[in-house]
């Protein structure tokens, strides 16, 4: 019995904002339930020095929680003079998420910085801004196409991302904070909207886990995903 | 005439929204027009190494500004690995302002941390935090109240804030960021409920300006002030 | 009845010594009774990344105290890593107030970097960096004229500053230490040379205070600058 | 076909010296192919701050590179004065990895810490750190047995790691590094002995992969971790 | 010749004032020609973590120069964030010397910590402090004795420096600016009033130097320190 | 009597391994007993800022030390954020000696970069350290020369180093840690294969030492560093 009284296979009410931001080219507030994370896709016209000159664009991602958007609160990463380990691999892995379906020639020698802030957290924050950056992404590509300054669209596919877990013994789809902090293994899964694996992270927390479970996840995320991919398509396209 | 066709003694539209965050004591989200700040009020059983074994309480601020609150990217603090200059400025005023009506010993020995993160920044986000702050720490003492923790209320008055600045030669009310930038001078006030001065930073920026001049955004402070006095009463009294 | 037995109205004893560093443009040794600050301007050729190609120059200052510019040992700046939210805020200060009266078009693209360094701290050295500054930025921007480096003088006004407050309820100026650290209120003005407003910072310590007592530091400050500023002339014209 | 001739699935020549250093409970200098990663066990008598208290042990883990490991000199991460995102998610990934064989009841109240510095790097450093940790903690164990510090043995299981990616449309194991920087995808398997999952971590790096790529590198990685297994053991058992 | 006409083996005039700053416990503005070093010396009633428990006392320094001490301006390091190699190195260097004339038993539990502020820099600063460090270490002992806090005097034996360099050819004492970056060798020695070696550090700029090279150096060094010797006498025995 | 049985005048155990680092241009691997230092030279074609324009080269050195080179584990300074004062201290010797014996302008506009890292540490490490960098330093100078990037070998001379003490009264040659922790004094000698001195660091550890005292050191130096000479030419030699 899951916490929600959820049954296995089930999201949590899923909502997508588009244009939360009035000055950002591209913005999205996600929540799968109680967390919350506002997304901002800001273009920028300079891209890092390892890729300059080369005609080429670049996607990059960061990622922060307010200090309150857990149950107690926890320092600000701003005060404390640095970033978590934790705060680096996640926006390290939106960034690498978001990059796997831009065509980055399309895009023109340009970056598209995605900032991700959790507001409240329950759990799948990094799955959730992965999600809510892509429609964020989309927004800041149609502005770009609308204003003429690229012709090609360079977004290759959709990419969304869902956590699953096996608590009590049972493979869950998108785990909530409970579930997660006392999960016997946890997965993220990002996928693309064809089907195909950018990244996968599995992780036995309390023991090793086997094949077979690990197939009841990755079951479990394709059908979640697949659910995300057409809120995706419908608040990527809005105005 | 101003940006926003506001006379000059108008406030923008404010709106202050409680209860936004689940598991901080008290929270608020106040916004001036475009301006947003989300806070959190954060009750801690500690308090900071000179107040120990005094028992009484602290109160302190933080303050952050997510990297596209404003109309271009800026960099993120945390990443940066320090906090500007700018940003020590504002959360050390906007903890000396909340600390100007509270009893600290009526608290007991205890910390509430006030998190101010704006959302969205046109001008006036400092004396939007200060204004919602209080609501949010109404509310986080309200808790304490109710849960029995402490029994006389520590908050001895209300405490807000709003800017005023000569804008085109002309004193006005609130500034937005158009005008903020273009003033020839700004003063940010802070007054209690019942009208004392708790602090008052004015500043020429492009010109020294007259006594005279200072006599009138202060009258202007007056007014708004007690406006968003009535707003905050009646926030900082839901449920 | 104050410490020092001097009168509400009365200064300390002020100094201002030029000349006191070999190498710098301008310098100045600055002391209020017990206070001492050394300053240096220093004329660099280069301004910062922000205004280059503007045909304009900058003036910026840092701030710093002894460790044992204090009745007790603080700790050294460097050695912790980073300037304390104070510090900055003094720097930022002393930098606005030097900027308010000078041309930067006249100055020609070139930093007029000063360092103000407190060798003993007796309360009121922020004001005390501002008052001695203007003299080493006088002296620099004489040395520039005579090298025939500008042709017309870019500082438009003198500009000086003083703390008041209420101390045991009654109106005083210049505070000292002991006076400072049990203060009411206390507040810092810099004023020009002309008597325009430049910035005031007035902080309610132990209570809000009123809008009189607000007026009444206010006349007093005046008093006190209108003095600062005939020492300051005649200092800035020494060879 | 292979930069070394290998077939697909041929592990690179491992060897698993140990004794390595005089002062360490336990060490091991682990190379595959011209990959050389030293690594030391040492036991220490407190736990974090986090652990105090339960009776329970803590292991942890540290990774670094020496600047020339690598075909051109990278900066050290001391004299940058911080580790890199990618250092931090490697050090957590091997922390997490031994935790999941290790009984921290049994382990007492006391920290291992596991420190892995890559000497010469060709691709697959994190993997051969983890493999060879295993052995350095084995023997770290042992002494604490030997020295009666113990009575139980804590480790629960073996647990070794291999990486596997996509080179030129075929599956491989253990991608060296001309490979792993040309690879379409690859995926770094960490499994116990029994053959349970402890973390997979899979990443198109040049498109997505479907999920027949993956069981194809999954079923690689079991071959290769059941022989790394065999020379653990080996290695583990020396005096 | 020397750019000061002084013979090889003359030292610049020497002054060491006493009593500078009102709150130290001692204090003492050493000059060398226009090299000015302002020093505290603070008595502290904690000792460092590693001597806590022994009762033994400590002695430590710090070194800073102001940022126009120099003929251009350097970077404040409080501001840089970190000290410098060289500034690390010479306040280790201080902190040894004068550990080697201190009886740690003698001194008690408690710290007394060097501030070495450097206010015009001509060469020889950190020989300067080390020689003006022992002056402000003796008042803050007599104080300690006066006060009745220890009653047997710690200080054994008086320790003073001086650098030395071959300046075109020949061995000189007591080098300024001009010689010292054209030297080819110089080396600093401190030494005790009874001439045992404390410290040397001898280093070839330009090219190795030989052994009667060297020889000649510490000939000068002992000749200027005897002089120091009666200075430092005379100014530590004054009230 | 020692603790290794040596007579004063012996050195430890030396060996010289080159050519342990397959990406490096010159590398080594030295023992001094237990006592192990790898280094790596590393060349770049850029050079630091300050020496741009010039057509001349710079040779730097880095120093490091594994966590667990030592009896117990010291903290690893990368993820402590800052190289410690001993750290900088040491790395700026070596690259100061090996500058000593280099011709800048014959070396052309390229930076060697020395790494040298401590396997495992008893005494002596920064004396190993530069005598093994000498050889590494060769060695990549003789690629240099191989590939014809320049023609006249811009290695002026050889240079090593050695420490000794005075240890129980007696001066001996080559401490090691028992004998370092113990010395009455040391010292650091850095001398050039001509026999003239590079760098001089004598420090009284316990106590002020005589002038006779530190002859006898420099006499033990001497023989030493003899020996050293004809290992490092045999050891640069080696293809």
């Amino acid at each position: 019995m899951r916490p929600s009284d959820r049954t296995p296979e089930l999201l949590r009410d899923v909502t997508i904002e588009t244009g939360v931001n009035r000055y950002a080219e591209g913005s999205s507030l996600i929540t799968f339930g109680h967390t919350k994370v506002l997304i901002t896709a800001s273009v920028e016209d300079r891209v890092p020095g390892f890729m300059r000159g080369r005609g080429q664009g670049w996607v990059t991602a960061e990622y922060g929680m307010l200090p309150r958007a857990t149950h107690t609160r926890g320092r600000r990463e701003a005060s404390e003079g640095k970033q978590s380990g934790r705060t680096q691999e996640i926006q390290r892995l939106i960034g690498r998420s978001l990059r796997a379906i831009i065509n980055p020639t399309l895009l023109g020698e340009r970056q598209i910085s995605i900032d991700c802030d959790v507001l409240q957290a329950d759990g799948g924050t990094r799955t959730a801004a992965i999600t809510g950056a892509w429609v964020a992404l989309r927004q800041a590509v149609n502005y770009l196409m609308e204003e003429g300054l690229i012709t090609t669209d360079p977004i290759t596919d959709q990419v969304a991302a869902i956590s699953c877990g096996i608590y009590n013994g049972t493979p869950v789809l998108d785990l909530e904070y409970e579930e997660d902090s006392n999960a016997e293994a946890d997965a993220n899964f990002v996928l693309t909207g064809s089907g195909d694996i950018v990244e996968i992270q599995a992780t036995g927390e309390k023991r090793g886990f086997s094949q077979g479970e690990f197939e009841a996840l990755f079951g479990l995320a394709r059908k979640g995903i697949g659910e995300l991919c057409v809120m995706q398509r419908e608040a990527g396209a809005r105005k």
